[in-house]
């Protein structure tokens, strides 16, 4: 009988939220405020795991704030056709973006939550594609871990007109060396089995001693390391390296030093 | 007398805070604890400018803590020479450096606020490379203008493998439109009076469409545009074209849609 009587729920809001690089204090006063604000708590995380995002905000969690697991069906390497791996990711984000609207359609506020920021290479943008013009969607920006990690290195990263160049290290060889003789600093992401292949391009181009390898940064168990003293069975995902722009010294004309 | 039995001071830290790209919530929980700690606030500001990082930090700041403005001696396009850009730039450096040393040596915390993050195209690079080494020192990591950016246009900046490249409205014309032609995602920052060469740039690179103009993202009076809408007479220096990555669909072989 009550379904007749029911009124219109009004539809809770999305939060994209960027919680930062790992460090739980590295989340932005607004997204933690977004965060407590919300009822539902839903983090990607792989087959197994707890998920970095999920660690990072929960010493800032309730017990009444209910969580959503978005479980990755393949985490890594995607394994050889038959297997449809865009159609296997594709299915999986649709099915997110319905487990989210289900909660957002009964009226409670969903944050979702991202590591490093919402709209910079994370799954957040998936959801975001399936459900900002079906419900009210606000993005709180977070710090990424580019710039993360070059504060754990204590490294300027860019200075005045330097380009700067944020690549995958999945890209081939060529391609990399390309792109990579073309900038003045660097970002290389998403290393894992790709570290070997990345570090033989940065030695050739002469970017070795220059670079730092960052892994995990601000997390716990965060490592900094020279290329050379990296062993490339034990790269994880979260690793980066960065290629810091040459330090500008003020050098003039009338410089007298 | 008293100074006869003076014991050696201990020197205070020198912060490095991302005060984020403008709107105060923007900053980090652990930045506003280290702005909190600290006695005195150092800052960066145009001639008669207020400065862009001190307002957006001023609701935090209480009394007591004291303001030490560090005001650039140019602002805008540098005069033309005899005038030395360079020399007159290192020398105002090593004054800031020298005038935050101070305060250090007398036992002071420093807390030296950076719009968006410190290592990221920051005139806080330039103390960090001077005082680094002789203080104390710890980088906080924030919001750079680049994903704040993205946030307000709710648009996903970069997905997957696509590559992004920052670069400056400053470089020459034939070299911004080689170094956009091979990137999948770029953002533009110090427009000024260079907009008008970059928008025919992206003009005849097919991406004016897909480009969106940001104006003090997150800031009062932020303003958004597309690139047809901008008075290039009006674009201010924080300002920033954002070029998306296209966006993932999942398609693959297989795919029926």
């Amino acid at each position: 009988m009550y379904d007749y009587h029911c009124t219109t729920v009004k539809p809770g809001r999305l939060f994209g939220l960027g919680v930062g690089p790992g460090d739980p204090e590295l989340i932005t006063v607004k997204a933690l405020r977004r965060l407590r604000e919300s009822q539902v708590i839903a983090y990607y995380a792989g087959p197994h795991k707890h998920g970095n995002a999920l660690t990072s905000v929960e010493s800032w969690l309730r017990d009444d704030q209910q969580r959503l697991a978005l479980i990755y069906p393949v985490t890594g390497r995607p394994p050889p056709p038959p297997f449809d791996y865009e159609a296997t990711m594709r299915a999986f984000y649709d099915a997110c973006a319905e487990r989210v609207a289900e909660q957002l359609g009964a009226g409670r506020d969903v944050a979702a939550l991202c590591e490093g920021d919402p709209l910079f290479y994370g799954s957040f943008m998936y959801l975001h594609d399936r459900l900002a013009e079906r419900f009210e969607t606000e993005v709180v920006p977070g710090v990424c871990s580019v710039v993360a990690s070059a504060s754990v290195l204590q490294t300027p990263l860019v200075y005045r007109d330097q380009t700067f160049l944020v690549l995958a290290g999945t890209l081939p060889e060529a391609e990399l060396e390309r792109l990579l003789a073309e900038t003045q600093a660097a970002a290389i992401m998403k290393l894992g089995s790709n570290f070997e292949k990345v570090r033989r391009v940065l030695l050739r181009l002469g970017l070795a001693e220059r670079a730092r390898y960052v892994e995990r940064a601000t997390m716990a168990d965060e490592q900094i390391r020279a290329l050379a003293e990296v062993d490339p069975a034990r790269v994880p995902y979260f690793s980066m390296i960065l290629v810091p722009g040459e330090r500008w010294r003020g050098e003039s004309i009338s410089d007298a030093d």
